[in-house]
């Protein structure tokens, strides 16, 4: 942590700084320039809290030198972490694509889509029973009912399932009937559910807010480990931009960024991100070409007809065309697909 | 709602969106352009999912015409709401000035507090018991006992007393101790907290969430209010842009877009908004001239050592100074102060 | 200016960055803590390129800790600057009201709303004869001709006027016709219009940029007046954000920060940032009562066809209202008007 | 266009809405509903102002439904365009890849840059000779001696060059020198430099401005080919958001989105949209990947010491490695490369 202090800072001020640093345990390094005074400071920075010194007198600013998670921080753990799922992983080696409907509609339609994507190369079976939703008068998910169907769609088709959860109720009910938890960018910061989500024990899919930095997000992601459980896959799914011609701004930067500061891994959403099934495609090639783990993409028997999200999902036949395109790409950059 | 057709729409087309739209009982009427042909639909779009539409072959795109909040909407709702929270009234005819830490550290701290502000003219105390920390690190609140000291104060100094609640639980202890929840801004669309809300029956301050357009935030106020409690308070905290002079930017803009669209009232915190204790005068006048119903100002008795969020807290001086300040403002836009 | 190396850097990498600051004169002050070392640079900061130490083995990030603008600082030039414009002043001790047509589009309009104006209060005229628009399908102004007009109502009326410019031509001919030159928005970063505009010597309103932060918008005003002509005065007038309840976002709170960085006046433009009349009285009186010098606001004799922007034009009676309700604010911080 | 009335819309404002539109010898298809009016309009919209609708009585707002581009419009030009420069030709045929120094620093570089970055399979050189800094301070480029550079690289290594301009003067020099220009991002709505350009006859590359949309980029582009010159290459380098991970946020998904709206071609900068070397390879293969008819990156025979951007240019090896590894993805989606 490096302490700014104002031109011109009385001697006192500088005095008052050092003392509450040292009065703490931790050294300060003062440099003395023309115009600025600084104080770099040095030992266990979790021992101060950097607003008392932003309150104080003559202090410019205070700059942060090392990041605030640890436990999520590439720098204490350099190998990248492989999680297991199910029958599957999700790690450097191979390429995972999760494919399903937006929300569980039907026991009939779900099947038919887990037989479709399993058909086509997905590992995991994607399937929303409870949805948050804008208007409270849109539909809500079939919760419970929902979790079954994809226990059943696991069950026939061997696919690791990962299912949305929204509330303590929700990560209980889940536990008992899929594999892997989400929890969606509108809570990413709902730092309750997180907690839950960490004592849960479960792997757990974090996506990005909407407006949540790289730094927020692997906060969030280090809420849940530090709850003791390390699995937690990111998953970056568009931030809110001024432009409107795709429903988010996918930000694939975030791959390279992700892999110089953390071990998790990181899937990308080209349908959320997105919002159109027309851009889908060339947003997942992109994606495996920059190093992502792996895809979540929405697909739905009858796009159409979908009770959510029809216009992002893919239908059977465009899904398998993308898989079988993805393929070679997986190929170049050394990942099992 | 409108529908708007592809260039050259194929007839078979426009026969299966008029029929979808038909099938649910409304009516359609179709305008045949010489490069487009536009669908409008009267009746109610509540039995339409615009998503099917949007997936039908040669849709361009779909406009709705129509806002999905009901019970917020100002259309259905002309005049504005006020609302009784222990001694004091929030609405059109008065200036609330709700002011205190943002977190409570000790009964001690919180009486003196208490005092100051209420001696300077605010009319609620605020405090945070549950603190909803970027980093798992950081001080989280003194939950319970937080509570009960802000009851001690209430009881004390007369003042209304508000906390935020980020969970069931700490809804259910509020009820018992103070007179007002508030939702933080990254649990705006936390919508199973927004539901509780709503059962509780506690007047709410609904803060806007970091990238959450005036939309979607009249949409959370609808979650609470479908749940049976017309009892709720938008407050503007600054969003998040690119500029970083400020923490967030305030958009003092929203008070009179809301005034147009929402019989709710409309409080401004300019404390979260800017960061900065420098700020907060320029920031609360303007907000006062512009109309709003109310402040929320974070107040300390001494905001170099405040657990959380000094450098934004005015101290008990600055805050006398700034409310005999406002008392003009106030009297120049009508309101009792 | 403070040199960030990374964990463990290497001993070389630390003397490579040392000999490069002190081979340009500098002084370093080296602190070395247990997980990073830190290098502070004393000195003329301009004699180095921080890309380049950016670029060295080891080197973590760069913190500048000085601004980039010299002229435009406040801490060079404590006192805010007083500009002489036509038969009036832009600085602290008045309230200037720049008022008229998005566009000129004929004489008679002009005089008309030039008269209107003046016996409301305003002290200058505003009317764009070099309209940049989005479309070049768009009504472009009436270029020599509207500065001829701007001459005439000012001859009329004692009103001092303002011209948009968007070019070296521009320039000279407003220097004919106009007693300020407006650059624009889209042009603040166009870094040939600055250096025209300080060459020319004319009093010049800054617009800033729909996505400039502060820092490049100072930037921006040190071309100009880096080339000898110090008469600069910065106008907000909202900036681009995920919002589209309004136009763009109208960011008050940089009225403090400006107050806080720098001696130039600022103006606020509530009529471009909201893009709708209704919006424009509240938000008039919120830059007020913040601080602002002035406000620039549009104004038309019959806003329904306006070739230009007329949702956001107040009508004469609506504009003499507002300046009306704005003398009691202006009073209450000072200002005459 | 659509105009959509107020609820209990006047019957006389609705009469006056259509008069104008059908005096415009445009025709009206009224929508009557339960709770709105729906006025769609049949002709030639660019008959009629907008702004005017929006201000008349019981008007609620206008939904425009084609684009105000149209040379640039894909749906008036179906085939991708393909443009010849120099030698070479950027297109849907092959993957263009442009690479050299931020900015033209000697003779000696220039050479040095233009064999390395040609041998490593690119077959433009990029150049700036004129650069636009934030600061005044700033190195500004060396201007007509960088342009002769230039020259004379392309004289020995056959390579196509291009060259930012900003202003009339650069492009009339740059015409004598270079076979491209380059608008770069803050200049992309410089109405008079995009005629200018458009005027030149030579082909352009248009950078997308900061917090520019897709709408108002192709609309810049409209301005450059309305002067009659078609040679437009678009061209993507991160937009602003309030994510600072990396310098900007490159926005790939504007890649399918420019493919559904226009025939012109898109490359896209990983160099500047990241501001950071070591994210320039994985980004430049998802541009690959997605459907990019090429890349521009910077190179420098010593990034530590170059005189602007140093942080974001590759060294050669980093660039031959990264056209190697580019190679079998361009294969992939059939470019010649």
């Amino acid at each position: 942590m490096i302490i700014i202090m104002k031109r011109n800072a009385a001697e006192e001020s500088l005095k008052q700084v050092s003392s509450y640093v040292t009065g703490k345990g931790l050294e300060v390094h003062i440099s003395h320039g023309k115009e600025l005074t600084i104080v770099g400071v040095v030992g266990n920075k979790d021992l101060i809290n950097p607003d008392h010194l932003t309150s104080m007198k003559d202090v410019e600013r205070i700059v942060p030198v090392t990041e605030s998670y640890k436990l999520a921080n590439k720098k204490f753990h350099p190998e990248p972490t492989t999680i297991q799922v199910g029958n599957t992983v999700i790690g450097p080696d191979n390429l995972t694509i999760m494919a399903g409907p937006c929300a569980v509609e039907s026991k009939g339609q779900l099947l038919s889509i887990a037989h479709a994507v399993r058909d086509a190369g997905a590992t995991f079976l994607r399937g929303g029973a409870y949805k948050p939703r804008t208007s409270p008068y849109s539909f809500q998910g079939l919760e419970t009912e929902g979790l079954q169907y994809m226990q059943e769609a696991a069950k026939e088709t061997g696919l690791a399932t990962i299912c949305e959860v929204v509330s303590l109720e929700a990560i209980e009910a889940a536990a008992k009937y899929v594999d892997m938890i989400q929890i969606g960018a509108r809570n990413m910061q709902n730092f309750m559910l997180l907690k839950e989500a960490g004592r849960s024990g479960m792997p757990v899919l974090l996506k990005r807010g909407l407006c949540a930095t790289v730094e927020e997000w692997l906060n969030a992601a280090e809420y849940i480990i530090a709850e003791g459980n390390p699995k937690v896959v990111l998953c970056e799914r568009g931030i809110r931009t001024f432009e409107t011609a795709t429903r988010n701004t996918l930000d694939l930067s975030v791959v390279p960024v992700l892999k110089t500061r953390t071990h998790l891994p990181i899937i990308i959403d080209p349908s959320h991100a997105t919002g159109s099934y027309k851009y889908v495609p060339s947003m997942a090639k992109a994606a495996v070409a920059c190093g992502a783990d792996g895809l979540m993409i929405e697909v739905h028997d009858n796009p159409v007809c979908a009770l959510s999200d029809g216009p992002q999902s893919l239908n059977f036949n465009k899904f398998a065309t993308l898989t079988k395109e993805l393929r070679p790409f997986s190929g170049l950059v050394g990942r099992e697909f």
